[in-house]
């Protein structure tokens, strides 16, 4: 299989809406970053989060295995620092080995409504 | 007519939305790799479908006419195995000849609602 | 002023969505086809509509002015041959000089709800 | 850091909804440019607005910090003219150093309903 895709990609558009409803978790809303591996190899991503009014914060670390996808929920990103519900951010995602990444958000702040968008990342 | 598009195409935010409400098929949920071959000749796609949590599967052989398109709906995929509903997913879509996708989902998971999203797909 | 964009254009999960809820014109179903000319010359565009069941029919002739945008609704176009509603297609759009293409749809065929989905067109 | 992006981004698809309905600001309806400036120098952006009958209006000069984000709602621009409401539009915008742009929309135009449509910008 041939490499396939970018070793970094960005969202500039990202705020995790807030707040959620409808039945957990399917209704919870989320900003995620979709990622494929198509290589034979883990990657070990870096990610850093970008915001209006602060410094960077970063590196997360988020393994992906070869051969593997992995959807992020961009809620759950604790480490080194939780990542704000309803903050504006952008995100620059580094992977050692190339992959592909997709944006998707899903938005339940109104009740009995649900509202998605995405678009692919940008490869940088 | 010249050749337009790419021979490899990605995405790596795939989730059929699982349950469907409202009027069938018209409001059935799906996601769909929408594919157009403006080329002379037949195309004998190969997808394969890569996981979280299991080896990727496929080869999915699916034909596009020359000069037609065909929107290909996820959730009809069944050979070599059926794709799961709301488990997540990428692809990778391969064609001998150039081709451009684009990827769509309709998401009515909650009743008296429609939510869309789309992008074109990565081309790699 | 620099020219921006590209000459050939492409989507291929194209289908105006019917029938539509809502006040019109405002929340009348469309898939658009959103063209900017950043260069001091008219554009005569010509659009190819490709289809799963038929040969392609076009080209479509449309004229864009320079620096001008200009938003085109599938649904309006009937010459040579009326678009269907609710027929998937794909489409290929040629300048004549460079131009940027963002496709747009929105879909009210629930009553009470607006769905929308876009994404930056592919440019070949 | 390394440079990512392109100096020079385009949209062709605006529009911003109009009316608004639902809680004010969470809920009011927006486009939206969002820039992501992974340098270290701040940039003065200069943004130029196209139209269907009109010509070209700008430039719209906005900062952005170094290693910060910023999102632009095209509703707020008034200097040098304001960008009306519902008004068919496309942008481009330019960056002294290189960024990434992503277009996003939220569209309350109907009562208890929220739609977004969204995706990366097209770097010229």
């Amino acid at each position: 299989m041939a490499e396939i895709g970018a070793r970094t990609w960005v969202v500039s558009g990202g705020r995790v809406p807030f707040p959620s409803h409808g039945p957990e978790p399917g209704f919870t809303g989320f900003d995620q970053l979709c990622v494929l591996n198509a290589t034979d190899r883990e990657a070990e991503l870096a990610l850093d989060f970008y915001y209006e009014d602060a410094d960077p914060a970063g590196p997360y670390r988020l393994l992906v295995g070869g051969r593997r996808i992995r959807h992020i929920r961009v809620n759950d990103l604790i480490d080194p620092e939780a990542v704000l519900l309803d903050r504006p951010y952008g995100c620059v995602l580094r992977s050692p080995v190339p992959v592909v990444v997709q944006f998707l958000r899903q938005d339940t702040r109104l009740p009995g409504t649900v509202a998605l968008t995405g678009t692919m990342a940008y490869p940088a």
